[in-house]
């Protein structure tokens, strides 16, 4: 049996577009003479479709998408993502399901049994459980079907599995020949080599092999990086496809070692590759035809603006410096050469005329106050004005350009610099944010040197430097990291080995800010815990997280 | 046995105010001779405590409480509401719990089996639930205990139950003489008619009494409206607590009809109420002192200010008035006459010089092109700057005044009139804020009868209405109540009655903003579906609920 992994990019509700590529997927399979082709997770309708599953007729459409498909399916075979209808007399109005379609029927159907309800995941809120398991059979072959997280469920990574069921075990019971796993399970760096240790140790618990096809593409915050694969019943990686674009990987499953292997992306090449991936399908699915980015010459908008030209092409992305009167010369002038580098349009704007107008209009009722960081976002507040205006008047979308520290520690202004439709490295601590820059520039300078090395500033008063408010980014990404990804207490960050008054404020600036981040625009997600939907977190709330605990 | 209802007002995550609001309680049980005195679910953390949850000293810290809180517990024993930690071998890390305090001990845990995870709630992404019945003996009494969700499983309201336990038939096969429900119940106008509804049927199947004890208060986007209240076994109302705000009813078991009842607000009386309580709390547990919003003589910053005076005091609310060259002579005096009936602190800042100053920056990358609705922008980003400058420089929360229509079609700027840290009515549609301006000059003319009667205007462009661009509210808030609160389908909506070109309309308006709620500042819930975290849509999505089904 040949099978076929359509690693496919669909849009989340598509369904017209999402069939016309399952259908391209279909024939491309029966060209190569597959007998089976298999679909990501919720493929018809794109994952994650978060609440269009609330819409009754969001499920009649992707089922009546499905029938047409069926129709197709002749010689190949297919097994395809959709959401089904559940018809139990309790329980939720869904299944997270797989269609067999085969001999131009829709044959069968098969569900998820574990639903992931955590981090940027809310299955629970929409789907029923499938109970006992789920075996495909397609001629003389046993297919034991798993979907996503039905084959995450590992005894070596957690003390307690979050879930009671045993999918893998259950198919062995049932006598299965082989494992296929529908996937959409999100980019994070350093997580492929991790799926793939998962694999090849469930492949010799079980003594089963496993075809796992990721869904790829960006859908909102969230980046899916394919790389689809395959392992034999010894846990040896057979089978390896690309990984940050669509692709059509092929097994025969009686000549495994065959197959095609991919060599993938690693560490900073992988979150480089990531983002250019989340920021082209942000764009292009919201079908915005350019970018504008407000350039300070500083290291995180010179990133982002790289970023946006390897994603989208140099034509579609409008860069614009907006000095003040504490803009420095020399930062003007690296926005002007890394817009040079780049080879795309540029215009300064300067603010001082509506910088100027704005103390006037506050300045009666300003009286006797002395300045302070109102003065700061006010410029800040500006800036956004005018970049929206640009937005606004020639259809661009703007991108936010800031980082995930500074964003933790609210170093950053609401309504200002943090204004926009996508913030393509809020989830990029800045300590990464210079490594993207090494990245970027490894074949020669791209990103100015001028750039990278100058000391990180706001510039929105004069001879402002990041580090007059903050702890060096090294010390601050790492209490970050222990704070926000590994939930440490104040506690374990301080025997750690940080100074304590340092903990606190950090820890008081990430509470704190919680309104900011609220009304913050979506990042892309390459960490394993990212502000947005995988952290939520009450705003009107009086955790004392800095101090060691009950009694304060 | 004589039971006491303390219905009482958490601040998320504030264990030790929390601590010492039950210890106030239990004080008071005590002096009145309770002999239980029963707290809402999750008392000592609040409701909904979010991902803090995910937080192990957080779990440390509310067990330390309770501890501590246990020692009180010498006469009358008490069920307090906690995180309790889950000991099993597969699940969730944690319990939503009820302690029994008695005796100076904690003597148990009781665990809540119905978890939802739909709208607003989220529990399956924290919470294991508990297995078989939850019953308390308390001296000879047997209590049935249940957490909020846990009694609203009936088969009157739905086609298929959510879940396949019963607690409550459970819990009299068990022997319980009486049913405890711990609530955490949010306020949506009409709900509590229906909460009485539901009471008072489960009461006459099981043949039981009840008594429910609700959180009261706001907590960000939810308002909890109390209103605990006892049922006897026939499904008589025969206790009543007060809404919106805190009290101790007490019930004799044994004499269980000279309990107090107190007469509820009901209708638009109760999300005024609602609304108040909600405000008031956002800006006491956020700690702000005052609150200021812009007045453009319209009738939503002026039902938002009247709601602001009546949560926080007049010497709290600061209105600013900030007319443009296209704001009438009439906004302006109305904008001043509700200030004067309001007796509050009350600004003019001509925003001009600031609007002709970015008109002269934006001048050269303009030429050429037409006015349009960036025009319009500018000038609602201009007023933002100079609220949230005020808000920076005095400390005033900025409140946002759009209603919940405009926020569905997106008639409202982004970074514009958009920004605030608290959206005080934008889950009241428009033709409800006509409602609530009535109903607050119930007693004499406190919105000036001009600001009711004039045609609703943005004032962005010379004689502007809100008509111009939108079908008249009427038809609107209809159309969108099905659409966004109902779930209807184009083909429903216009089989209701409604002109197809109007209703693709919408539907396109409010599926295409969805990206500016995404930044949208927290709004006080009072409908069955608020935009906001009980609403999850994908932002870079392409289904066509405009047509009337695939293929389209």
């Amino acid at each position: 049996m040949k099978v076929a992994l359509a690693q496919l990019n669909p849009t989340v509700g598509d369904i017209a577009a999402n069939s016309a590529k399952i259908k391209h997927f279909i024939d491309e399979a029966n060209r190569h003479q597959a007998d089976l082709v298999v679909f990501p997770e919720l493929a018809l309708i794109g994952y994650p479709p978060k609440d269009l599953l609330l819409k009754p007729q969001f499920i009649d459409d992707n089922i009546a998408a499905l029938k047409e498909i069926a129709g197709l399916c002749d010689r190949c075979a297919a097994l395809v993502g959709f959401a089904c209808r559940h018809t139990g007399k309790t329980g939720r109005a869904l299944h997270n399901a797989a269609a067999l379609l085969v001999q131009g029927q829709w044959a069968d159907s098969y569900y998820k049994q574990l639903l992931p309800t955590y981090d940027v995941f809310d299955e629970s809120r929409y789907f029923e459980p499938a109970r006992g398991h789920q075996l495909v059979i397609l001629g003389r072959e046993r297919l034991g079907l798993t979907i996503c997280e039905d084959i995450w469920q590992a005894c070596e990574y957690s003390d307690r599995p979050l879930y009671d069921l045993k999918p893998l075990a259950d198919l062995k019971d049932a006598g299965a020949d082989l494992v296929i796993n529908m996937s959409a399970s999100p980019y994070v760096m350093g997580k492929h080599a991790f799926r793939c240790d998962l694999f090849s140790r469930q492949c010799r618990r079980y003594k089963l092999p496993l075809v796992y096809v990721n869904q790829v593409g960006g859908n909102d915050e969230l980046i899916f990086d394919g790389a689809s694969c395959a392992f034999d019943r010894d846990g040896e990686l057979i089978a390896q496809g690309r990984d940050f674009e669509e692709d059509l990987l092929l097994i025969d499953l009686d000549r495994m070692h065959t197959a095609r292997k991919e060599t993938l992306r690693e560490g900073i090449a992988s979150v480089h590759a990531g983002l250019i991936l989340g920021l082209r399908d942000y764009v292009d699915k919201c079908r915005f035809r350019s970018v504008v980015l407000g350039l300070s010459g500083g290291i995180d908008s010179a990133v982002t603006a790289v970023l946006a030209v390897e994603a989208l092409g140099r034509e579609r992305v409008f860069g614009v410096a907006l000095p003040s009167r504490y803009s420095s010369e020399h930062s003007l002038n690296d926005a002007r050469k890394l817009s040079d580098n780049l080879q795309i349009k540029f215009e300064v704007i300067a603010i001082e005329p509506a910088h100027k107008a704005m103390e006037a209009v506050l300045a009666e009722v300003f009286t006797g106050r002395e300045p302070d960081v109102t003065e700061e976002n006010i410029q800040a507040r500006i800036r956004a004005n005018i970049l929206m205006a640009l937005s606004n008047k020639f259809g661009h979308l703007l991108l936010t350009t800031g980082n995930k520290s500074e964003l933790a520690v609210g170093y950053c202004t609401i309504y200002g610099d943090m204004a926009g439709g996508l913030a393509v490295i809020s989830d990029v601590p800045k300590t990464m944010v210079y490594e993207l820059a090494h990245y970027i520039n490894r074949r020669g300078e791209v990103i100015p040197q001028s750039i990278i090395a100058k000391a990180p500033s706001a510039e929105l008063k004069p001879n402002q430097t990041d580090q007059d408010s903050l702890p060096p980014y090294e010390q601050l990404d790492d209490i970050l990291h222990r704070y926000v990804e590994q939930e440490q207490s104040y506690l374990q960050i301080v025997s750690a080995g940080f100074d304590k008054n340092t903990v606190e404020r950090v820890i008081c600036l990430v509470d704190r800010n919680e309104y900011k981040r609220k009304q913050a625009a979506p990042g892309l997600k390459v960490t394993s815990r990212a502000f947005g939907s995988g952290r939520r977190m009450p705003i009107a709330q009086n955790y004392q997280s800095f101090k060691p605990g009950f009694p304060q």
